[in-house]
C-alpha cells in the first residue's frame, strides 16, 4: 500500500530529510528503485549505487547522509529499519476472509470468521484456530490442533494431530510439524516401533521453513521457544527443546532429546547428535558436527578446508596416519 | 483403550507384581504418569524418578523391582516391552472406514471396504490396496500402484506411478516414493534426460519418514528390504538396494546403485557415494562420508571434532599442509 | 509406443545392423531385455551380458559390434543415444487434456486447451500456462505465476506466487519453488522478518527434484539458468544465481546470494556458504564445504576419509593438536 515519508518516519522513529509528503509504494535495490520506491544502505560497498540511485527515499544512517542524492530516512540501524519499513509497506495486501467451499472442515472445530481457509485445505476434527489465521491451499491440519491468532500456514503444509502452535507463527510450504519421532526397540533383528505419544509445541513468533520437519515427542513434547527462526529442510527430532530467539539455517539436523539454549545460531548443514545440550549464545558455523555438549557460549566449528581435489587427496590420506605420526614424533623428538 | 495388568502381562509375557485387575489407559514418563498410566525404566539414571513415581504400573527388569513403589510388570527387556505395551494400549483408536466423498478415485481401482481413504486423497487409475489400508488426507497414489494390507500412508505423501508397497508399511507426510532418478547423458554442454523406467519396491514392515525421497530405478528397480526403518529427509537414489532390518537416520543421502546389507545402521547426515556396497552389519556414525565399499562388518566414521572456532581455524589450515609435513618428516627423521 | 529399427535409426542418426522392420516397444537391461525391447552397452564390464542378451536390438559403438549376438544400432555415444531412444519410445503416453472437475482455478487465468490439470490441483488467480503444460495431482500454483509451454509439474508440488518458469521444465513432487528466503534483522534479541519481495526465475529445460526448495529473492530474484538439473532435497537460498547446464546432486545446500557458473557440477551433500562465486566449469566432490569463491575451473574437495571407528577416534583427536605439532616441528627441526 501507499505510505508517505511522514508515515514511514513515524513508524520507524526516523528523521526525514526531504519531502515528508512524498508517497512510497514499494521497495527495490538502490540500482533498481524508482521514484515511488524505497531503498536502503548499510554497508560501504553500496556507496557507488547510492550516489546514482533514483529511489524516492533511502533509509540510511548519518554516515551516509552526505552521499545521498535523494530524500532520506535517517535511522540508527538501517538494516533493521528497512525490514520494518518493508513489512509496513506490504502489510495490507487484503485477502477476503472465510472458508473456501472446497476446504474440508471436520467436526467440533473453532474457526473465527476473521480466518482465511483456502481452497482444498483440510481441517480435521476438534481443531481450534485463533483470530486472523490463514490456512493455505491444500494444507492439512489434523485433528486436535490448536493454533494461535495471526498465524499463517502457507500452501501444502502438514500439522499433525494435537500439535500446539503459538501466535504470529509463519509455516512454509511442505513443512511437517508433528510427524512421529524415529523411535524403535530391537526385538532380535527386528525393530518394534515405540509409539510417539508426545506432541510439538511451537512458540509465538516462530518461523518454519519449507520442507522442514519437526517430530513429535516420544513421551514428553518437542518444544520450540518463542521467536525461534528455522530455515528450509531442517530436521528436528523428537523431544528436542530449543530456547527463545535461536535461529537455525537450512539443512541442519538435530537428533533426539538435545537441548539448545536461547539466542543461539546454527549455520547451514550443521549436525547435532542426540542427548546433548548447548548453553545460551552458542554459534555453530556451517556443516559442523557437534558430538558433545557445549557449556560455554562462543563460536564453534569443525570440518576441513576445501582444496583442489589433487591436493586434497594427498592430504586426506595423511589424516589416517595422524596418530601414528604423533606417536613417532613424541617418541623421537622430545629428546 | 483400557487394558488390565493381567491383559498386559499376557501380551508381554510379563510377571505382574501387584493388582492384576488394575486398569491402564495410557503411557507417561515416570515423572508425569498418574495411577491410570503405565511407565517404564531401563537405565539407572531414572532411579530417582522411579522411587517417587505415581504411575499405575512400571515395566522393569528384576534389578529395579526393589526400588519400585507401585505395581510392576517384570520383563527381561523393559525398553522393548514398553514399545509393545504402548502399541497395545493405543491400537484400537477406531476410525470409520470408507472413502471420503472429497477423495478422487480413478478407474479400475481395487479398494477393499476395510480401507480408509481420507478427505482430498487422490487415487489414480489401476491402483490396488490390501485390506485395512489407510490413505491420509491429501495424499496422492498415482496410477498402477499396489499397496499391501494394513499399510498406512499419512497425510500428504506421494506414491508415484507403479510403485509396489508391502504390508504393514507406514509412510509419513511429505514422503515421495518413486520420483524419477537423477539420470542424464551429456550432449555437448546439455543434459539429456534418461527416462527412469524402473520402480520402487518397499518391503513389508518398512517405515518411511517425513519428507524422505526414494527414487525409482533407471532400468531395474530400487528395492527396500523388509523391516527397513528410514527416518525423515533421507534421500535414496535410483537402483539402491537395502537389506532387511537396516535403519537409516535423518538427513542421510545414498547415491545411485549402492547396495547396503542387512542389519546395518546409518546415523544422521551420512553420505554414501554411488556404485558401492556395504556388507551386513555395518554401522556408520553421524555425518560420515562413505566413499568406497565396506567388506567387513563393524563401525566406521569420518570427519573432524568440533572446537572453538579460533582453534579450529588454526588447525584446519594445517590440514592443507599435512602431506608436505609428512614428506619433510619422512625425509629428515627416519635417519 | 512402437518404433521400428528404421525409425529409431533415423531419430538417433544410427546405422542399423539387422532387420530394419523389427519393432521395439520398450527398454530393459541386457540381462532382462526380450525380443521386443531395446538395450545398450557403453562399458566393457557389461560384455558378458552382451554376449548372451536376448534383446531385440542393442545400441552400441563400433568396438562392441563384433560381440553382439542380436540386431544393433551403431552410434558414437551409446549412453546418449540410449537416453534419446528411451525418451522417443516413451514419449506418446497420451493423457486426456483438460481441467479435472475437482481442480480449483482462480480468476483471470490463461490455461490453453492443450494443458492437463489433474485432480485436486489448485491454480490461483492471474496464472498463465503455456501450451501443453501438465499440472499434477494436488499441486498448488499460487497467484501470478507464469509457466512456459511443455512444462510438467508432477503431483503435489508448490509454485509460490509470481514465480516465472520456462519451457520444457520438469518439477517433481514436493518441490517448493519461491518460498520466502531466510532473511531477518536483529532487534535486540528478537528477529524481524525482512519481507522477501523478489521472485524465482527458472530457465528453460530445467529439472527440479523431489522435495527440493528454491527460495525467492529478498529484493532481486533467484535465477536458475537454462538446462540446469537439480536433484532431490537440494536447498537453494534467496538471490542465488546458477549458470546454464550446471547440475546439482541431492542434499546439497547453497546459501544466499552465491553465484555459480555455467557447466558446473556439485555432487551430493555439498554446502556453499553465502555471497561467494564459482566460475564456469567448477566441479565439487561429495560433501565438500565450500567457504570461499573459486576463480579457476577444476575439481575441488574437502573432508576426511572414513575409517574403522576405533582408528578414526585416535586420528580425529590429533586434528585438534595439528597446529601445535606444526609449531613444535617448525621450531625444532628446521635447524
Amino acid at each position: 500500500m501507499e505510505r508517505s515519508l511522514a508515515e514511514l518516519a513515524l513508524y520507524l522513529n526516523a528523521e526525514v530529510q526531504g519531502d515528508k509528503k512524498r508517497v512510497i509504494t514499494g521497495c527495490a535495490t538502490l540500482d533498481n528503485a524508482d521514484v515511488n520506491q524505497l531503498s536502503f544502505i548499510y554497508d560501504n560497498k553500496y556507496l557507488p549505487a547510492l550516489r546514482i540511485t533514483k529511489a524516492g527515499v533511502v533509509i540510511l544512517s548519518s554516515s551516509f547522509i552526505g552521499e545521498c542524492p535523494v530524500d532520506a530516512l535517517l535511522v540508527e540501524n538501517p538494516y533493521l529499519a528497512y525490514a520494518k519499513a518493508a513489512g509496513f509497506l506490504l502489510e495490507s495486501q487484503e485477502e477476503s476472509v472465510g472458508i473456501h467451499p472446497s476446504a474440508n472442515i471436520g467436526k467440533n472445530c473453532s474457526i473465527p470468521a476473521s480466518c482465511i481457509v483456502k481452497a482444498n485445505a483440510v481441517i480435521a476434527d476438534n481443531v481450534s484456530l485463533g483470530e486472523n489465521c490463514t490456512i493455505g491451499y491444500s494444507s492439512v491440519i489434523e485433528s486436535g490442533c490448536r493454533i494461535g491468532a495471526d498465524t499463517v500456514i502457507m500452501s501444502r503444509a502438514t500439522i499433525c494431530h494435537d500439535v500446539i502452535i503459538g501466535k504470529r507463527v509463519l509455516i512454509h510450504s511442505g513443512a511437517v510439524i508433528g510427524g512421529d519421532g524415529f523411535g524403535f526397540a530391537k526385538d532380535g533383528e527386528c525393530w518394534v516401533k515405540i509409539p510417539q505419544i508426545g506432541t510439538v509445541i511451537l512458540g509465538d513468533n516462530t518461523d518454519i521453513g519449507a520442507n522442514t520437519t519437526i517430530d513429535r515427542g516420544a513421551l514428553g513434547d518437542t518444544v520450540i521457544g518463542n521467536g525461534v527462526k528455522i530455515d528450509n529442510q531442517v530436521q528436528i527430532a523428537h523431544n528436542v527443546v530449543i530456547g527463545d530467539n535461536t535461529a537455525i539455517a537450512a539443512c541442519t539436523g538435530i537428533a533426539g532429546s538435545s537441548l539448545i539454549g536461547k539466542n543461539c545460531t546454527l549455520a547451514g548443514g550443521v549436525g547435532l547428535v542426540g542427548h546433548i545440550s548447548l548453553v545460551d549464545g552458542v554459534h555453530i558455523t556451517a556443516m559442523t558436527m557437534v558430538t558433545s555438549s557445549i557449556n560455554k557460549s562462543g563460536v564453534y566449528s569443525s570440518g576441513t578446508p576445501f582444496q583442489k581435489n589433487s591436493d586434497w587427496l594427498k592430504n586426506a590420506v595423511r589424516f589416517k596416519q595422524l596418530n601414528k605420526l604423533f606417536k613417532t614424533i613424541n617418541k623421537k623428538q622430545i629428546k
